[in-house]
């Protein structure tokens, strides 16, 4: 669809979206939307805990603790301050490891743009676990439905979704906690348009996770300034030299208006449980698999090939790994590692000792890759045992799980995994009451264990 | 050229304006643009103090006394607030009349995102005026460079260069001020490429001045991020799916390394001085010429032709204004004001009883508007007087005005007209510091004169 399809044929997206976010509530949110959503909160205190202690969330802090400002809310690791500073600062340590969750709507990153605006949000109010959830929940469904409105050319323009689309996300989620109307929430929508940037050449530097939280403190923004009557058009997605039309060659409105396929996005979400680069992850899978299965270590194994999208060769297919950082981009130490039944949630396994360790080299050596059709993110991995058996596994992360409640013990491993080091006694406690966010009267006792944490 | 062309031959672009940025000094600028930066700060203290007044500038104030912060920088208006708060809301009042001055090689508004980052880093440090002007200079050089790099078409896309071009000027003054050598600005640079943002689909709503305070804001927290070691690409500008990629058709290298024309691009600054629609600049600038240098009045005029491009009747030809917001949009009624010698600077003369004063009504129906070839904001004005004389003058605005000295007095005009009804005893010493600010030795003493003034 070209642009000037897109002026002469605007449909009313933007306030169809807003009317949709003013009227979400709790009790439209069905079981297994609520579980995802709960898990997307667990595991957002999880990467957040750990992102806290990169160099780039220390910056942010220092930047914070110059610039002062009342103390209404948490920014993890680092004491509390301003609702803006918490979003901002927030959403970076949330994306700085790159181990927060994704939706293939979306076309990016949806829980750290979206969180850290409605936690500050809620802390600050003393609101409840449900209105967190109701809001969480309705800036997640209005970033992918304009995720799904302006893809896949605004990704592939060179634009960061988790940036742009991201802030939507925020404004929409930050909005309905406000109590926005549906002009409201479209004016919000708008002013969060008008700020939306973060460029994709940006990967690989610090500028990737600031992304997330400028997207966080954006819409959060948005939605403050909506809240006190700064005027916007109420039709950014659409109107002629808007969002779509300035960012993307397509206009897919009838994408963005559709109903999600089972429920709410969010049932969509795809979490990561591996602290290595995302396309090893189908390969750590089928490995762990097989290793549970059937019951076999690494002595068992005779030999095994894995079979992996072309793509992924010149992404990380490091041979021989002497780093732990290369550990994250090598498929044959990571099969190893899981093979191997070694923690490949928690961070510090990526280390050099492990890199290098004599068990883990011999055993990463009888691993040969292959290149495969695809797609995507699916992963073979054949293992030939001592025993002559040949078995098989096949995995692909990119499917959203049909067990949710499996889903939730793997997020409660991965948060234990990452959080118990950090946070010791009240890890239990802070995960207990995320298990029960639908019965908590004040988000305070959330943030409340982390009062005394610094990172 | 192509988008491929830019990323298979991209020139240094960024790293050469970073070094040019570095390596300015105060005793590289020559007279007249020396001369030309003092107008644009005294210009832009009397719009701001106006703007400051907007209920858009009241909204911001009331979100920064809500986050509270360290009071470092004048709020202008406002008390005192943070170097973010500083920043965001002085760039929002200072372009939230939109009388603000113009740069054609910008192609936006390029005082208000400079000005607002280098005078609160200024205030805060206690730096020199010459400190103030090295840095407003480096950055408004550096975003006429990059405007010239992506125009045309990065404003015709719908981008708002004020906002987009305007951050990269915010984070190149800021980045001076703080000392950061090419490598660090180039940082600076990226960082403040990967923030910008700002739609023209927002011009009509508070999100057009908006845009000037976020590209203030964040400037200032590229640079401030940079100088703290924050990573980014070094290369923003030209990289593949970098800032001209992904908002851009061109990549005019050539353009922005090539020396401005007279000095400093600074020295081509277009001022505004009439409160009006500015299409209808020119106008008012004939017809008071020929009320000054002929000494006639509206009585002696029996009928006036004004010719204007084609292009100004859509915008500002209302034939009977009856409010003094349409007073700004109706030629007939600003020459009606420039032949009876009203004071056009003036904010409080577009009222609704100047719409309907009987004298003004009976001189704008002697008025006849032609439509002309252009070009662009060029307008003659013929008048024919009672003793049979037919006068005839041309102006054009847009054209950088020879005589800078005149140029001073103009703004000084403007400036008392603007600050005089707010700021009352404290107007000539603020203009008396801004005149010598060469030699002032704190930035604090700028600011002094606005501590008591509240909006």
């Amino acid at each position: 669809m070209s642009i000037a399809s897109i002026a002469e044929q605007p449909q009313p997206v933007t306030e169809a979206l807003a009317e949709r976010t003013a009227g979400l509530t709790f009790d439209d949110l069905d079981p297994d939307s609520l579980a995802v959503a709960k898990q997307c909160l667990i595991d957002w205190f999880a990467v957040t805990l750990a992102g806290a202690r990169e160099p780039l969330t220390g910056m942010l802090l220092a930047e914070a603790a110059e610039e002062g400002g009342r103390e209404r809310a948490t920014l993890i690791g680092g004491g509390k301050g301003t609702l803006a500073q918490a979003a901002l600062i927030n959403g970076a340590a949330s994306h700085a490891l790159d181990y927060d969750d994704v939706n293939q709507a979306m076309g990016g990153h949806p829980t750290v743009p979206v969180v850290p605006a409605v936690l500050a949000l809620a802390e600050d109010g003393g609101l409840s676990g449900r209105d967190l959830l109701t809001a969480f929940v309705a800036g997640y469904e209005t970033e992918c439905r304009v995720g799904t409105l302006v893809a896949p050319s605004h990704y592939e323009k060179g634009f960061h979704a988790t940036a742009t689309v991201g802030s939507f996300g925020a404004a929409a989620g930050a909005a309905r906690l406000l109590g926005l109307d549906t002009e409201g929430t479209a004016r919000a929508m708008g002013i969060a348009a008008t700020q939306a940037a973060g460029l994709k050449s940006q990967f690989g530097t610090m500028c990737k996770p600031l992304h997330a939280g400028k997207a966080a403190s954006n819409g959060l923004l948005a939605a403050k300034l909506a809240a006190r009557g700064f005027t916007s058009r109420p039709d950014m997605l659409e109107t002629a030299q808007g969002f779509a039309a300035t960012q993307s060659d397509e206009f897919r409105a009838d994408r963005a208006l559709e109903a999600a396929r089972r429920g709410f996005f969010v049932r969509e979400n795809l979490f990561k449980y591996h602290a290595a680069c995302y396309l090893t992850h189908s390969t750590i899978e089928a490995m762990g698999r097989l290793r549970q299965e059937h019951g076999i270590g690494p002595d068992d194994v005779v030999a095994a090939t894995l079979r992996v999208d072309n793509r992924h060769l010149n992404v990380c297919n490091i041979q021989e790994p002497s780093t732990g950082l290369e550990v994250k981009f090598s498929l044959r130490h990571t099969a190893a590692f899981g093979l191997a039944g070694e923690d490949t949630a928690r961070i510090e396994n990526y280390s050099d000792s492990n890199a290098t360790r004599p068990d883990l080299e011999d055993l990463r050596r009888r691993i040969t890759v292959e290149p495969s059709g695809g797609p995507g993110t699916l992963a073979t991995a054949v293992v030939e045992l001592t025993d002559g058996r040949k078995l098989e596994e096949t995995v692909d992360v990119g499917v959203p799980a049909e067990d949710v409640a499996d889903q939730g013990n793997k997020i409660d491993a991965k948060y234990r995994s990452l959080v118990e080091p950090l946070l010791g006694e009240a890890t239990g406690p802070l995960l207990d009451d995320l298990h029960g966010l639908e019965d908590l009267a004040d988000c305070r006792q959330l943030t409340a264990h982390l009062a005394d944490w610094r990172a």
